[in-house]
């Protein structure tokens, strides 16, 4: 597996009515995680696009347990659990002082920017190839 | 069951880089519906509010088939397929043109604002009741 | 002048832990009145984009009087006061039940993908000289 | 005066159709920069609101020179240049490698969450006091 943690506070903007964190902001939170594994890897985002590669997101599911509320510093775990094929699988659990607040999956292909499905790159795979292990990475 | 349908144009501002609507936005979108959903059924969200009831979202899945562009004009349909219990589910369908371009679904809890669960309203169950049948809602 | 005004009604992930909109989103609610009054216009944004100009925002001023809140019913009016030349003037003025809740304007500029910037279409030129009068144009 | 600068990473939620950030995000970010002004002044935002104390965005202002893109690292540096009275003034510079992307202004006044107006807490008065030289704050 490979293995990636980031840091969000969450921002006033992020807030709603209920005093808590708008559920739809956890997928940027996810977006931000995944961007930062990506970065880890050696791999990062914004190579891809260079190159042609974009990365849609598929699917998404979130199940949320605890609210995050404003201010709250929130670990976004992510972690890629199978070597990818066609699709990219993510797996997220939103942290916050030891409590898991939120988990969540996304799923992802490589496309050109006319949506046109793209075989992931060569250098991805390799890159994934080296980072994969039992233990996990460090980053 | 009981369906409503919401008509959504895409903002620039729920655009992103790749040129189509974030998908984080679909959540935004599914929320518009369902309060429009409880507006059909007599039962505005913000008269929950009033009354001490918070309806937080649970879990949330969204398959993405087809990109949303800005200005698209979409219909984002809601269904009640089930009656609720502690729990209401919720479907949703977004289509543009004829196409669909994604679906979804969310499940609620009726709380108090400290995050205590509370039974639904009786009076929400009874608009329920009266709304539901085998032919749809035309709202 | 020419003058247009757009229904918002206020979403939940627009508000905030104040309970009220976040002062951020009145830019968003400007471009949706932007967009319709292009449309009045007979000048559609999606057309200019497809013809290779963009129009983005140099400047942005928003006064916030009174809070809106989740589910209200905006009106948000949108004025061309002055023909534009190099640049685009727009004032906002958004109400609710009547009532003034902010003022804003924003400035914009015609440019090429690249950022160069372009004078306006002629054809969006020769719109406003058309709709413009002392009297409103109603939309 | 009192100075502050915060680091922001553009999100890809960020970004719209012109591959840039959307104008209305600044307004985010000058939040995220404002906060750890507060913070550094040892006065969080926090604890402002489990006094009863909010501090609404009561004006905004943003000049937009340059663009921002998914993934630039910004710094968004946040200045007192006069001691509150009634109303709180910010001025903004938000850049990237150097490069000036966008200044603005924000102004905010203490209220209750009723929106009644308060005066600031001396607290706060007195941390600005201490912390307030001709020469910038290292924060």
């Amino acid at each position: 597996m490979i293995r990636s943690s980031s840091q969000i506070r969450v921002r006033y903007a992020e807030t709603d009515t209920m005093g808590v964190a708008y559920h739809g902001n956890y997928l940027t939170w996810f977006e931000v995680a995944r961007v930062e594994l990506f970065d880890a890897l050696g791999a990062p985002y914004t190579g891809f696009e260079k190159e042609g590669y974009f990365l849609p997101v598929l699917s998404v599911e979130a199940r949320y347990l605890l609210p995050a509320r404003f201010d709250d510093r929130l670990v976004v775990t992510v972690m890629m659990l199978q070597k990818p094929r066609a699709r990219i699988q993510l797996d997220y659990i939103v942290e916050c002082g030891g409590r898991k607040l939120a988990t969540g999956n996304t799923s992802h292909g490589f496309m050109d920017l006319a949506g046109k499905a793209l075989r992931p790159p060569d250098r991805f795979i390799d890159l994934i190839e080296r980072a994969w292990c039992d233990v996990d990475v460090v980053v």
